[in-house]
């Protein structure tokens, strides 16, 4: 993987630059939908490329690592193979759906052991086991295994698990240095920086991933219920101590005005279940605000879902339609406006990097937040 | 509406010709997907055309009707133009729909006062009233207004459903006649046929439905519990008395065979919710039999699901894919499979098609009649 930095803003901290990694480029600042189960919910391969316009997506190991299970991906070749995404994947460690979604957890040195919420069987994650596993998914781009600690919590429970991450990854590392890629494409492993909303943790925690001196960083442990301005000042003091040459990932990020003032703040890379799953509940991210489809006003507007994005449902539909489908509890509701939200926010990011190179990105920044959160 | 007959098998009574209306042409014999409330559940309409390649889809009045309701259909201008299907659309009287659906159901010689499922508000279909309402779905085909009398019944409860059928059906065609399309183009009005498994009254149905001299005929009150011989017995007597030079549609049905054995019988419209139901509980129909996706027998079969059928899904997923997405509830799954029954569908009577202008559709349809109703 490599990390070319191509502009900065002159008025922020906003970067913009290209990613390389064997299954192809990726343009910073860059949204990722969240493809969960191997599959991005509601939305087609085919679409997913040409229509959302998407350069990556995510799985979580957790879910794949249940469902299907290593044995069949390892037997397809990998994600790529198994759900017919050629393009870049990045996956998730794990830790978070587990203390989430898991039964029964219990968190020690070793790691993490839980029971499936799918059918009880009990399990062990632990920093070396998570490499392994996301080595047979097969994700160009490895995260280490972290706790993310609950908001709000005390700053001696934030230090420990910190610690506890820190100590994780050196694991992390030694294990993911000492193998390799089971399909002869290389992979990336990216560290978390944690710490909560304390400054002094996240300040060390940054400096810690820093020194690790890997191919790309990330954010963990925001977004998680604590208020936007402490969100914005963490990322903020972090992406000044994360070096300039590595791309940098805010996980769990956002609507719209966080994923553009995240981007001012120096990310690079985002990603979120927000775009699919408010769609399946009928919220619509547009190029002129958020949209309740289930809103009578929308009952006899024959115009097009939001003719500012280039995919097909977005000028196809109407909203009138699409409320109807809304209302009705048809399965193409949520097709079509996942569909939608997802080119939306690749649109957003895509237009964001256009600013960034053309050097005007913080006055169109302020601009377009308060348009994206406009209620309609 | 025009009719062209152009080919006949030599071995068998079906038929291929092409149905002509102001939307465009439609080959037949044809599948018509259904559209319920005006989407085709979990596909595209540009999936439909392009993948599917429906030439045709229904509607449902009932369903229509209560929602968006007739009034959001005028001001869209018509059902076309609300959900952006501009091929042919048929739409049933809603009879069927207010039997098995609505509450509070009262039949009487003026029609049916029922209560709505959705939220129990009072209406009523008369002959008159759903020609109206259908004038403003703004169907191509219209269906006449019928009762369909429960399998099994006796002679006597047919015999005065039949009589009620054909004095609403002279309703139907008054009304019909004096009114006009609401949108520019023409509409055609298909009576219907019924008089349940009883020759005698299948025989008198058929003639007063011959009597009336419409642009096309349908079959009713079959495939809904008796013996499939049964169906095929009725069938084969009605398309012996309706005319050669009209189009006969053969309401509900159904199973891959059935439409096969119906072409064989003189059909040449079909249409059934079993390719997209089905398909939404993990059944999928191919060319080579039938598959049930939750079987443990596909999880490592990393093959197309059929790529004997030119769309998209059926050569770029996999069966291991599909049950994986079958078995984590994925939405994903019902658009594969409901796309691919359908595609499997279309092309099962373009085949036919192809094999009654080559002459050699009895032996065709016979081998194919036991390949597709296999179980894999
Ligand atoms: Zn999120
Ligand atoms: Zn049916």
């Amino acid at each position: 993987m490599k990390f070319n930095l191509e502009a900065t803003d002159p008025k922020s901290k906003a970067r913009a630059g290209v990613i390389k990694t064997d299954h192809g480029d990726i343009a910073t600042p860059i949204f990722m939908p969240v493809g969960t189960a191997g599959s991005v919910k509601a939305v087609h391969q085919r679409e997913l490329t040409y229509d959302v316009k998407a350069q990556i997506i995510l799985g979580n190991t957790y879910h794949l690592y249940l469902r299907p299970g290593l044995d069949i991906l390892e037997r397809a070749g990998g994600l790529h193979k198994f759900n017919g995404w050629s393009k870049p994947i990045l996956t998730d460690s794990g830790g978070y759906q587990v203390f989430s979604l898991a039964e029964n957890r219990k968190l020690t040195e070793e790691g993490a052991v839980f029971k499936s919420h799918i059918d009880g069987s009990k399990h062990l994650f632990s920093p070396e086991g998570v490499m392994d596993i996301q080595r047979i998914i097969g994700a160009d781009i490895i995260m280490a295994f972290d706790e993310c600690p609950p908001y709000p919590c005390t700053h001696d429970y934030a230090r420990n698990s910190m610690e506890l991450t820190h100590r994780w990854l050196k694991r992390c590392i030694q294990r993911f240095d000492t193998t390799e890629g089971k399909y002869g494409y290389s992979q990336a492993l990216f560290p978390i920086v944690q710490g909560s909303v304390f400054k002094d943790l996240r300040r060390q925690s940054a400096e810690f991933v820093a020194s690790c001196d890997r191919e790309g960083n990330a954010i963990g442990g925001l977004s998680v219920g604590e208020p936007v301005e402490d969100m914005y000042e963490m990322t903020d003091m972090v992406t000044d101590i994360l070096p300039a040459d590595k791309p940098r990932y805010l996980m769990g990020v956002g609507t719209p005005a966080n994923i553009l003032e995240g981007i001012a703040l120096g990310v690079d890379m985002f990603d979120c279940v927000m775009p699919t799953r408010n769609a399946r509940n009928g919220m619509l991210f547009t190029s002129e605000g958020i949209m309740n489809m289930r809103n009578e006003k929308w009952k006899d507007d024959f115009s097009p879902i939001d003719p500012h994005i280039n995919s097909y449902v977005s000028s196809f539909y109407s909203k009138a339609y699409l409320r109807h489908l809304v209302i009705s509890k048809e399965i193409l509701a949520a097709q079509i406006a996942s569909i939608h939200n997802l080119s939306f926010y690749l649109w957003l990011v895509t237009q964001a990097r256009e600013h960034i190179i053309a050097g005007d990105f913080a006055v169109w920044k302020n601009q377009m937040v308060e348009k994206v959160s406009r209620r309609l």
